[in-house]
């Protein structure tokens, strides 16, 4: 069974094509990171927050990613940070098409 | 460019088989909601959190979808409701083999 990792926290930027170039190494070596799936990165410019949405393959590796990440972060001085680790409900997933068998 | 729209809320059940069979209808209605492309349903059975995971095809139509859906948890005794609607940066999200072309 796969684990979502949802990810939010308030940023100035940047957005866009610009956070695109910045974060394109750090992006890259999310696929190392053990479990991970894949990840969505998620952006509002307009409210000035960002985050990722994330699948794991176990529950233990989502928590050891965010726990990282969320170190991390902090280095960027993002401290105020939004994140959950759910289970996915596998058979109503399907009926939506949900893409959880990455 | 489409939307990511992230639902979660404290609810006391039911989870896993029992949520599967409980809300298959309301899943099968779902796929007929303007714009939406996918849904991965989320739950914690120990904190006594749900939600969803949504990718949207317009920030319009993750909006309204998510202004109804707002109303219907309300219906079901569900009022405090963390949501936000975000934007998906395609370059980083097509590194990490994020599933945004559903």
């Amino acid at each position: 069974m796969a684990y979502i990792l949802q990810v939010d926290f308030k940023m100035d930027g940047p957005f866009g094509d610009e956070m695109a170039v910045g974060f394109k190494e750090l992006a890259e070596s999310i696929n190392e990171e053990k479990g991970m799936l894949w990840k969505i990165w998620t952006e509002d410019a307009e409210a000035g927050e960002a985050g990722g949405i994330y699948l794991f393959e176990t529950k233990e590796t989502a928590a050891a990613y965010l726990e990282m990440h969320s170190k991390r972060l902090n280095g960027f001085g993002i401290t105020a940070i939004n994140s959950k680790i759910f289970s996915v409900n596998e058979s109503l997933t399907k009926i939506n098409n949900g893409p959880v068998n990455a």
